[in-house]
This record gives C-alpha cells, sequence and structure tokens, in this order.
C-alpha cells in the first residue's frame, strides 16, 4: 500500500493507515461530545465515513473556549464533479453548521495544471468554473465561506513563501515521494496547499484554530503545515478525515476516466439507472442462488452507497444487509432504492447549482 | 569559479564565463551596427562592462522587420541600492530610448524572503518600496514601463506554474546548484523569474522578442526560459550580459554587509568623500615612490570606476591611464575627481528619488 495525495495504490487498509500516518479514530466518545452542540449526529460520522481525526478533541475544546474556529477544505478541478467529492462538502458544510464556522475553501487549480500535462490552462479554467458551481450548490453559509482559486487569489502564494522558507526539499521528498523528475512546480505546490491553514491569521491578525475535513490521502500536506505552524507562530491545523468514497466497479474501483463508474453531478436520471444497474453487487448469478445462498453486502457496492450516505436510516440499513444475507432481498430493490434516492439528490442539487450561478461573486475571495 | 545567482566564488575570468555559459561577446562590428539606431555609444558598451551576449544580432533583425520588442530586468530586493545595482538599469534605459521598447522590471521579493531566512516580510517590503523609487530614479519612459512585485502582482505566479510544469527537480538542481536542504520555494523561484519573457505575449496575446539587460550570473535563469519558450510556442529571449561592477575594497571586493565598500544612492557627499578616500587603489605608498615607479590602474578601484562609468571621455580616460603608469598623476587626483563625479550623480539621482514619491503609481502593473 502506498499513498500520497495524489496516487493510492494497492488494496486500502485503514487499520494500517491510522498507523502510517500517525492520525488517531473517531471514537463513540467524540461523538457523544458532539451531541453536546446538535441533535444531528451526521449520518456521515455515524457510519464512520469519517472516521479519523487529528486533534479534533482539541478544536472542539477550543470551540468551548471562544477560540475562533476555522474550517478548510479544497477541491482539484481536474475533471467534473462526482459525488465521491461531494461527500465530504455536505459533511464541511454539516461542521458549518453545528459551529458556525467560517470556512475557506481552495481549488487547486495549479496543482492539477501541474500534474496534468495533457491539460490546458483553458481546460483547468474551465472545470474550475464548472467546479465552484457545485461547491456553492452545497449550500454553505455565503456569509461565512470564502472560495478562491491559487491562480486567481494572489495571497495564497505570499502565504506559500513563508511557508516554503521552512520547507526543504528533503522533507518534501519524503512526505510526497518526489523524485527528481518531479516538476518544481508540483514541489513548491505543498506550500500552496498548507497555506490556507493560516490565511484567517494572517487576513484578520489574529488566533484561530483550523480544522481540515478530507479524505485520508491528504492528510500527508497538513503534517507540512503542522511542522510549520509553531515556526510562524499560528496554531497547529486539526484534521477530520474520509475513508475513499467508493466507485462503482468491482471492489468499489471509481474512475473519472472510466464514466462509468462514477456518479456525475451533472449526470441525468437515464444516466444513473444505468450506471446502477451495472454497478458491482454481492449477489448471486440467479435469482434462485440469491435466494438460496443469500448476498454479500460487503463486497456489495450498491449496499456501500447506501450505507454510507444514502439511506439515513439506521435501522432500514440494517435491514437490509440481514435481509441481503439470508436472500430474502434480491440486487434488484436494493439498486432500485439506491437509483431512487440518487436521482433525488441530482434533482435537488441540480437545481441548486442553478441558482449557484448567480452567487459565485458573493461567494469568491478577491484580493 | 563558480557561478549562481546568489553566489560567485572565486576569482572572476570572464574568457571561462564566456565559455562555460555558451554565450558570446559583444563584437566591435555590433556596436557599428548599432550606430544605425543611435549616436551615441553608451559608455558602457564602449568599455565593454555590457561585454556578452546571446542572440542580441536576433534581436535587432527582429527591431529591423517590426516585430514588438520587449526589455526585461529585475531587482531582489534585499537591501539599499548601490551604484553597482544601478548601472545595468542605466543600460537598459538606454535600450529603452534608443529601440523605444516596452520595459517589465520585475522585483524578485519572494526570492530575497526565500533566502534570507534572517529578513521578515516587512523587512523586504520595506527594501522593496525603497528600491522601487530608485528605479523610477532611473528616468524610464513612464508611458513604456511597468514595475511589479513577484508577491504584489498574480500574474507571474499564473505564468510560472506553465513554465514550471516543464522543468524538472533535476533539471534545475543542474543549473543552480539546488540540494536536499534547499528550501521548496526557491526550487520553484527560477519559474518566477522565467516568467516576465512571457508576460507581453500572455497579456497581449502577440508576438514579441525580449532581451534581457543583466549581470552576467543571472544568465542560468535564462537557459530555463529558452529551453520553455518553444513548448510554450513562443520566442526565446536574447540577452546582453554585464561584468560585476566592482566594489571600493581591496581587488574591487563589494558587499551590502560592509557598506564602506558601496557607494549607496542615499549617499551624502560626505559619505561619497570618505568612502573614496579610502577605496583601494593601485598606487603607491609614498609619493615619492608613486613619482618613480608610477601607479597601476589596472588594480586600482578609483581608476575603474572611472573607467567603467563616470568618466564619459574617452580620450580623457585614456590620459589617466598613461599618466599613472608614468607617475605623473597621483591617486588624490583621481579620488577627488571621481568623488565629484559621484555626488553630481547621486545629487541628480537623490532629486529623481524623490520625485519618483508621486509616481509610484503610474509605473506599477497591477492584476
Amino acid at each position: 500500500m502506498h499513498i500520497t495525495p495524489w496516487e493510492v495504490r494497492g488494496e486500502v487498509n485503514y487499520d494500517e493507515i491510522i498507523k502510517e500516518f500517525g492520525v488517531e479514530l473517531i471514537t463513540d466518545d467524540i461523538i457523544e461530545r458532539l451531541k453536546k452542540y446538535t441533535n444531528n449526529i451526521h449520518v456521515l460520522l455515524r457510519r464512520k465515513i469519517f472516521f479519523a481525526h487529528r486533534e479534533f478533541e482539541d478544536w472542539l475544546d477550543s470551540f468551548e473556549k471562544g477560540i475562533k474556529v476555522i474550517l478548510y477544505t479544497g477541491r482539484g478541478p481536474s475533471g467534473y464533479t462526482h459525488l465521491g467529492h461531494l461527500i465530504p462538502w455536505i459533511f464541511t458544510k454539516y461542521l458549518q453548521d453545528v459551529f458556525k464556522a467560517d470556512l475557506y475553501f481552495q481549488v487547486t487549480d495549479d496543482e492539477k495544471f501541474l500534474i496534468h500535462p495533457e491539460m490546458s490552462m483553458e481546460d483547468i479554467e474551465n472545470f474550475t468554473n464548472d467546479n465552484i458551481l457545485d461547491i456553492i450548490a452545497v449550500g454553505f453559509d455565503p456569509e461565512r465561506t470564502k472560495i478562491f482559486t491559487n491562480l486567481n487569489y494572489k495571497e495564497i502564494y505570499r502565504i506559500a513563501v513563508r511557508i516554503a522558507r521552512h520547507i526543504t526539499f528533503s522533507t518534501a521528498k519524503a512526505t510526497f515521494g518526489f523524485t527528481e523528475s518531479s516538476n518544481i512546480g508540483i514541489i513548491f505546490f505543498p506550500a500552496m496547499q498548507a497555506a490556507p491553514c493560516f490565511l484567517y491569521q494572517i487576513l484578520e491578525g489574529k488566533d484561530a484554530h483550523v480544522l481540515i475535513p478530507c479524505a485520508i490521502d491528504q492528510e500527508p500536506y497538513w503534517r507540512i503545515s503542522r511542522d510549520v505552524a509553531p515556526k510562524l507562530r499560528f496554531r497547529k491545523p486539526a484534521g477530520i478525515y474520509s475513508k475513499f468514497i467508493p466507485g462503482l466497479g468491482a471492489n468499489g474501483k471509481m474512475s473519472t476516466s472510466h464514466p462509468e463508474t462514477c456518479i456525475f453531478l451533472k449526470d441525468s436520471p437515464e444516466d444513473v439507472k444505468r450506471k446502477i444497474w451495472n454497478a458491482f453487487t454481492g449477489g448471486q448469478p440467479t435469482l434462485k442462488e440469491q435466494k438460496e445462498k443469500g448476498g454479500n453486502p460487503n463486497i456489495c457496492v450498491v449496499y456501500w452507497y447506501l450505507y454510507f450516505y444514502f439511506e439515513d436510516d439506521d435501522k432500514k440499513v440494517e435491514e437490509i444487509y440481514n435481509e441481503c444475507i439470508i436472500g430474502k432481498r434480491i440486487c434488484g430493490e436494493c439498486k432500485e432504492l439506491l437509483t431512487k434516492k440518487i436521482i433525488e439528490f441530482l434533482i435537488e442539487h441540480q437545481k441548486r447549482r442553478e441558482k449557484a450561478k448567480d452567487m459565485v461573486e458573493k461567494y469568491l475571495l478577491k484580493d
């Protein structure tokens, strides 16, 4: 297993990741503590899709002490947004709502240009503009949310040089696996990604405690931020980390270059029907066998999708699992349920995305 | 001998540099050709202080063909400006006047912050604001000159990522001597310095031929720009290169950390008198010996200063040389002459610098 922000090779073993990255599990105690702030424990937390953290409890302490709490997350605009991207943003919005936190949302157009030699600057700009609509459509509080792109908001480079002065090539190489043939832009990029950890503090000249909700593969960036923070006299950012959101192929493979394995946010109901119909399941080859032997929800992508987000009802999801195992439930039922849930979700999202077109200026952070 | 933009170690052998860098000498033929465009061949050319070039003749060809010609030079704001910095700018202004060329003037505040761990961002900003006044005081055509700093003009980072995508760590290491302990900001910086080579072309969407007047130690940067130019479908920049401007110490040593070896542009007449009085000369220890044996102008810093810029009259400078050698001239005379010339020069510069305070907005390039 090999994890950098640019590639995940091999099967993912989350126990190993926890150990390798030195992060901690989200415990039931933490979830209990959250009930002090909200009656609604988000499905992504209940199901432990957001499964790990670093100093999340310290961030909660800061919140309780009245220290300014900030959220920071991001998006690399190298394609159209799909469900896998959206899930962590939905969770970020949840945190924003619970903690009334300011959110900085970084679009790493520079990074995507630097790692995709086949893409033009225009390609990246098109995806950037497109993706920003999806970000806004999540429904972040417009008064508390600032979206920016690294190529269009110069403060990020200004902060990045302060960070970069403290990061040697040797450290960056060890953390991100750079080689002699890495380009000098991507070698510098970790400083650009670290910069928003200190943006509020620098813009406002005030203390703040930043929490970064993101997929676990982004965690190496925050180690850099955490190393540098004390040197710049800022507080170290905390993190809360999700598992990888599965695709629709066998073993949950998902890839933008194989569009049939992803549900894009622009997909039509017909697209969704077809993709879910063709998704990899844990069912038996025939109805007869399914009824005799039962299916295997543990390897079933359709079940996973219901579990990780689309079936909010804990009892219902347990029922589905149990019925599948004993052969009482057939794949068609699950596919139909999931298709319905996703189509509903996308219709709502697409409506909000249309409205987002008039709200871009409101959200964009300007120099 | 070891030359990178950040250090010159050992004695400088210009023949070796020519060979090592693969640049060409400024020949008398080139100087003859310039007489087509101007009756005034600048003293820095006549004396071959600007001694080498790369494709300067091609740039002249472009000028003759009516292709847009552009000048690009820069300043690293890590201290107050001294005469050694100003000399190439004066020559750049000369080229601007002769060829009616647009000039982009880059202030590399990012670079100086990245290589000076002892300096704060505020230090760099103070020197930046101060140095810009000296740049403007040179008298560049305000209609054709745009000054910008890398931390304040975001287009540079935008262009730099396009360049950086084509430069591997291995290439940057070979060219600039980076090591494992170089910081990731300075590793990226060559792309920032290369960016203005393509600024006009990108801003205007038109072809242009860029000429870079600078000290020879900056030449490695333009090799990078030249390698990348065809990949971005731009013309390769040409260069015209000066020798290092000597300081006032023995062997022409000059260092901002030893202020007595530099004439700063803020120096008072008293400062100039004292510094020139204490400058290293080729004179004999006593007046008697000077008259008997003659002096050695070849190692005399005072003579160098008269030669490289301050005595414009070719006959006069030859006379000084000849009189010194045969002991007819004593050091006091040369020191007095140089002191007078420098004080006159500084008084004029300082007047223009005062006026520059109201002209900053006119010159600054904005996003």
